[in-house]
C-alpha cells in the first residue's frame, strides 16, 4: 500500500516518531542538455569570473533546505551538510549535475538530493533561456541511499564514489 | 551573451522595467517513469479515492508561486492562472505531466511552468517511493510560450493544443 | 459550478487574466473566548507595556501577505494596505478580531482579510496558552467586499463603518 | 504570568532548552458552516473525482509545517507525522475538520494542529466562495494534548478516539 | 582554508552530523543612529502606545528563525529561545539592539543572532523611513558565544551580563 | 506622525493604493570588517575559483525579493532588477558593499537594497567565521533614491554614478 495513503484514500504525512535516528546519506543526479553553443557561453563565463554553475550550486543548495515546504508530505528534518558537483559533458552537449545530502534523523533525505538537483538544472535553463529556449532535464533519479531500516540503496549501473 | 551576467561576470537580476506588459502564456511538460506495479498502485488509488495525482496537481500549482523564491535570477510575477495535467501511459510505465502558466506582466512564466511540472514530478516520486526507489524523471521542457517580445515559440515535434 | 475545479475534476488556478484592476477592499471579523482570568492578563500585560495584540496584530499583517503562500488555488497579489483592530469584549469573554485589506488589482482580498483575522487569532492563543487550554476561535467571517464585478457585499446583521 | 512576556513587557520566545524530548500529540478540531447548495456542490465534486476536501488536506498538512513560520513566538520543531480528517455534517451545513499532529520534542504541537485545521478551513472558504459567500469558519479548538510536562489534557464534551 | 569550499573551489553547506549536541548560546548586537527627531517620536509612539520597538522585536524573533532560508550555507536548525533588547541611547541618537539565541545543537546560533538584530534595524528603519531617510545601521556583531567544540567566545571590550 | 502607526497607536501597513506607478531605483550601501587574513583567503577564493563573493551576491538578490516576507509593514512588490557590487578594499581591512534595485510601482525599494546589502553581509560573515569571529557589519545606509512623489534624494557626501 502507499503508506501516504490512509484509509479512506486521503493523503497523510506519514508518522515517523518510531523510527531510529540514524546518519542518513543520499545521492541524486540528473542532467540538463543543450546547444553547443550555450554549453560554450556557460564555460566561457566561467573563465570570464562569471559563473553560472556557481549560481546553480548555491540555488541548489538552497533548494534542499525547502524541501519540506514544497512536497506536500516531505517532512522537515534538519541536514548536516549539501555537496553539489557539476561534470561539463562536452560530446553529449550536456551538464551532469550530482547532489549528495547528508542527515542524522529518522527520516532518508533522497527527497533533498532530488530537490537540489532539479533546482540547480532548473537556475542553468533560467540563466540560459535568453539563448536557448530548447534545453531539456532529464534523468533525476536517486543514485545512492544509506541509513535507516531500509539499508543501503544503489542503483545499478551507475559509478559511485565510496 | 548571457544577460544574467554583468561586465564583471557576475550574475544579476536582469532589468525588465521597459518591457511591456502583455498577456503571456507558457506550456512546459515532464515525464516520471516507474516500475509497472507503482503506476498500477497509483490508479487503484485513484479509482479508491486515494489520489496521488490530485496532491501531485496541489504542489505544482504552489510550486509554480514559488519559482522567484527558488530560482535566484528569477523575477517575482503575479501569476494569473495555472492549469495542470496529468497522463498516464501504460505502455511505457510514465506519468506524463503537463503545465500552463499565464500571467499579464513584463516577464515571461516559463520558469513557473517548468518548476511547476518539475515539483509535481518530485511529489509523485515522494508518494511512491516506499515502494519504487526506481524512478526516473525526464525531458522536462518547454513546449509553447506566448506573448512579449521575442513572440511565440513552440517546440518542433510536439503536440499541442490550441 | 466550482470554478476552482477543471473538467476533470481537479483543482486548478483559475486564469484572472481577463478581469479589470479595480480598487478592492475586504473586511473580515472573527473572535477568540477565553477565560476571564486570561482576558485580564491580556489587559494587565497592555498596560504594562507587554501586549499580546500587538504581536497578533504584526503577525495578522504578515500573514495576509503569505496567503497566497498557504492557499493552494489563492492568487499572489499585491496588497496596498492592512489595517487590524482589536476589541476586547469583557461581558463575553472574548476579544473581537478585524482586518481590512486593499488592494488594486485583478482579484479580490478577502481571503488576506479571513488570513490576517485567523493567525491574530492563533497568535493570541499560542501567547495565553500557558494558562488556557480552552480557548475557542469561531466566527471568522466576511463582512464585506466591494471592487471588481461582482459590485459590493455586505453581510447582514453587521455594523460596518463607511 | 504570561511567559511570552519578558520582564520589560516585551515579547520573546520562551527558552525550551531544558524540556525533555517526548513523544507529544495534539488533536484540533474545526468547522465550516455553508450553505446546503454550497455543501452539495462539494459532495458531488468529490463523487466527480474533484475534491475540494483533498486540496484542503494538502493545504492544511502543508500548513502545519510552516506553523512557526506565521505564529511569532512559535518553535520550529521537527513534525513526525499528520493526519487529516473531515465529516460532511448535512443536519448542520457544516464540514468538521480535524487534524492530529505528532512530534518527539522539546515543544508541543498544539499550534501547529490548529493550523491545519485553519488553514483547510480557509482553503475550503477559498474554492468555494464563487458560489457563497457567507460560509463561516467556528469552533477552532484544542480537544486533546499528551506528552511533556502537563500531562494529558482532554477537552470536556468532546468524543476523542483513543 | 575556507570550510565552506570544497576542493574545487565552489560552496558547500558543511557537514556537522558529526557534532556534538550540546547547549549553545550566541549573543550580537547592533545599532541604528537616527536624527533626534525621529528618536523622540519613536519615544514618544511607545508612551502613546504606538510601539515601534514591540513590531522591531517581533520582526528580529521571526527573522532569526529564518536564517537558513536567507543565509545560503547556513543550517537549518531548532532554536530553543530567543531574546531581544533595546536600548534608547539619547546622548548618541542611537537605539542599541541585542538578541541572544540559544539552541541545542550541532551547529552554533551566532548567525541567528546577527540576523535578528539586523532585521530588527531593518524594521525600524522601515516604520522611521517616511520622516528620516539619513539613518544608518552599524557595528553588528558577535559578542559572546558559548557552547560546541571551540569553546566560549567573549568579544573584547562589550560588557556582558552572565 | 510616523504613518505606520494607526489612531490607536498600533502598526499597520500603510494604504498606498492612491499612489502612482513610477520607475523608482534605490541604491543602499555598507560595509563589512575583517582580519587581514580573512580578506585574503576570500581574494585567494576568488582567484582559486571559490568565491565568497558570488555566494553573497546570490544571497543579497535572493534576500532583496524576500524583504516583504521578513520585514513586518513593508509592501510586497514587483522588483524589476537587482545589481550588486562588492569593492575589496584592502587599506581599510574592508569589503564595500552596494545593491540597486529597481521597479515599476507604487512604492520605493530602499528596504530591499538595504535588505540585499544586509544579507550580502551576514553571508560573508557566515562563509568566514570560522576563520575569524569579530567581523563588524557596519555603514548600512541608503544613498540615492529616485520616483515617486518625493523626488530625488541623494546622501551628502557620497560619490555616485548616474
Amino acid at each position: 500500500m502507499l503508506t501516504h495513503m490512509d484509509e479512506k484514500g486521503r493523503a497523510r504525512m506519514v508518522e515517523v516518531g518510531h523510527k531510529e535516528e540514524t546518519k542518513r546519506v543520499a545521492v541524486a543526479r540528473g542532467s540538463i542538455q543543450m546547444d553547443t553553443v550555450t554549453l560554450e557561453r556557460i564555460q566561457e563565463g566561467k573563465i570570464a569570473k562569471g559563473d553560472v554553475l556557481a549560481v546553480a550550486q548555491v540555488a541548489g543548495i538552497m533548494g534542499a533546505k525547502k524541501t519540506s515546504d514544497l512536497i506536500p508530505m516531505c517532512h522537515n528534518i534538519f541536514i548536516t551538510g549539501v555537496d553539489m558537483d557539476f561534470i561539463i559533458d562536452i560530446p553529449n552537449n550536456k551538464i551532469h549535475i550530482e547532489a549528495a545530502v547528508k542527515t542524522t534523523g529518522k527520516t532518508g533525505v533522497e527527497m533533498e538530493a532530488l530537490q537540489a538537483v532539479s533546482i540547480a538544472a532548473l537556475t542553468i535553463y533560467d540563466m540560459c533561456k535568453a539563448i536557448d529556449k530548447n534545453m531539456v532535464i532529464s534523468d533525476i533519479r536517486l543514485v545512492k541511499k544509506t541509513g535507516g531500516k531500509s539499508g543501503i540503496y544503489m542503483r545499478e549501473g551507475e559509478a559511485i564514489d565510496g
